[in-house]
């Protein structure tokens, strides 16, 4: 249905949004399916009592999935929560920092320049890194920054794939017994994680594993039951784990969503495929962005660039340029490309949904709008 | 595919779950039709970014349509929240009650007791009514509680209808001068709303609007700006109002269905015809109870019945019968049945949702069950 507004009219187009973000095709098709009827009980997921006997299986199913896919060890307790990362940049100290305390803060994006700066409403906020300056375009290595780590930090927070920045460490930060909790809404379900150097790992689901409107606490027992008194109960991770996600009325048809999403990932290799997938596909572009003699340029150091976002910017940010780039690739169905609007210029997302075929078209269309505008 | 797990195969249910709960056939087809490409932009509105101009257009209609069906007023500012009406019991005190200061509370069931339990963590909270003692089964007049207002509290604080307990207030209450706060998650949109008596409605979307995930808050902006500082920034209404909902990335999917369940609202008559559908359902379960000579009891006061959800027990709560009857309705389509696991008994819930034909169903079949086990 075309309308003023919306005049183009595709079947599916290639989405390169930064989040929410492109699923594969088959998990639309299977809640295509499913929207009325789920598995003959009559009713759409989005109707079923949280408590039934069948939103209970879809819940209890989309946990054991991801435990599996991630190979959670059983001392971490799964969450699934509403309210974004935003939610838990708060949630964080709330549950982590004990009162009147302290804790470190690895600032090298938007993102984790957010939670360091919600962080310090509730206790010290040490910021010992912070990368600004350089516009977050590089990851100190550990040496630059070790000393600077408080011996009474309650945790140490790093963010480790900065969405808009297009960063990605390299390595996991070294800070010896202190709590590590690490924001990976943009990198999550790329690679594999070794639970054994972090306390506490989340990600809104709305990159790689499901719709907006759910975000994954994944926080080692231990560290639960220290919340300050002041915490709303809903963001209370002991009491939120100890209802398995289910203290009040969940986001039921995202948790089914990210439930399909997984399900999917189970089918098609888990984590190594999604991990293959990203190194091909992020190197296709980085490769192109390289191969243009300047044409095109990324800002970021080279070995931390981002393998989910793809921040980049023709001559010199070429304002005429982008927005020719823009409209030309919106016609052979290259949607979602312009870059984060705090920071401009282009930007293509790579997250598990996007097929390798769309990155193709995407470095065809490069080379051909280089050839044409160089 | 029925299953091992749920070996009964249906079509569509009656469904009278007290919330997630069934929605229009039209709006769930309507989802189905669009869930691959919406409008024609080849994404699926769980792909979309935020920020585009389709997701943008989505959420400013949901948004518009809900003040045109409501007639909210322009000083009313509308925000769409996630983390359900128990993340907003500390929403309330966080953006209400001023530091140090106090707040009014009137219990008359499980949400607004829990509801004042998290408030007195932010502040002094003097329960004016508590009806627990008559276990939710009445209102009080305004007249035995007004002397007990504060004339020092922040705001005044109650449930217009409780869930669990089934009851639901027949006037609004006069609070003079003092905010009045209230929670409609389980009767919004069945009713017109007075917006002069109130100075913040809110309920969660899973009951008369949208599936759960999304939790509207109708702020009289003269309110807003008077936070906590140790307010997350997410649950800041100033924040969250000026950004349009959208300070970070909202609930996408369940704001769309929210605005396909508005635009059904429309298109069917408006408030008037769910008021009307409440008379009449909620008329013809009532009176198949009171016709039963005390076969079925509902325990609560006549006067504040709710429309919405209508707990009854069979011959004082017997078990055995209660089984039997849920088994045989579930043969005949008719489901979640089952009273809240803190009160026992049964429950139909009869939300906008739920067809007037689902209500003559279960009352045929009461009638049947009474005089087979009268």
């Amino acid at each position: 249905m075309p309308s003023e507004q919306f005049p183009q009219k595709y079947d599916r187009v290639f989405n390169f949004s930064a989040g929410p973000c492109c699923f594969p095709v088959e998990v639309l098709e299977q809640a295509k399916d499913e929207m009325l009827n789920w598995h003959g009980c009559g009713m759409s997921v989005m109707e079923m009592s949280h408590r039934g006997k069948e939103y209970t299986s879809i819940i209890e199913a989309a946990e054991a999935d991801l435990r599996e896919i991630l190979n959670i060890p059983d001392n971490f307790k799964v969450i699934f929560y509403q309210g974004g990362a935003t939610l838990q940049f708060a949630g964080i100290p709330l549950n982590m920092m004990g009162e009147g305390k302290k804790a470190d803060y690895i600032v090298t994006g938007q993102w984790s320049e957010k939670a360091a700066k919600e962080a310090a409403k509730y206790g010290d906020v040490n910021v010992v890194v912070n990368t600004k300056p350089e516009k977050f375009t590089h990851v100190p290595r550990m040496s630059e920054y070790k000393d600077k780590l408080s011996s009474d930090a309650s945790y140490v927070y790093y963010c480790m794939n900065e969405t808009v920045n297009g960063v990605e460490f390299d390595y996991v930060p070294e800070v010896g017994d202190k709590p590590l909790v690490c924001d990976m809404s943009s990198n999550f379900m790329s690679r594999p994680i070794d639970f054994s150097k972090f306390a506490v790992v989340y990600a809104g689901a709305q990159k790689n594993l499901g719709p907006a409107g759910v975000t994954v606490v994944i926080v080692d027992e231990k560290y639960l039951g220290n919340e300050m008194p002041i915490t709303p109960t809903y963001m209370n991770w002991a009491t939120m784990a100890k209802a398995g996600s289910m203290y009040n009325t969940p986001a039921c048809y995202a948790i089914y969503m990210t439930g399909l999403y997984l399900k999917y990932t189970k089918a098609h290799g888990g984590l190594k495929h999604w991990d293959d997938l990203a190194e091909k596909k992020s190197g296709l572009l980085y490769g192109a962005i390289e191969e243009s003699n300047g044409f095109y340029n990324a800002p970021v150091a080279k070995n931390v660039r981002s393998r989910m976002n793809v921040p980049f910017v023709i001559k010199d940010n070429d304002d005429d340029l982008k927005k020719k780039f823009l409209a030309e690739a919106k016609e052979v169905g290259l949607v979602t490309l312009s870059g984060h609007r705090s920071v401009g210029g282009l930007r293509a997302s790579l997250y598990n949904g996007m097929p390798l075929e769309g990155v193709q078209r995407l470095v065809e269309f490069m080379h051909k709008f280089y050839n044409e505008n160089k």
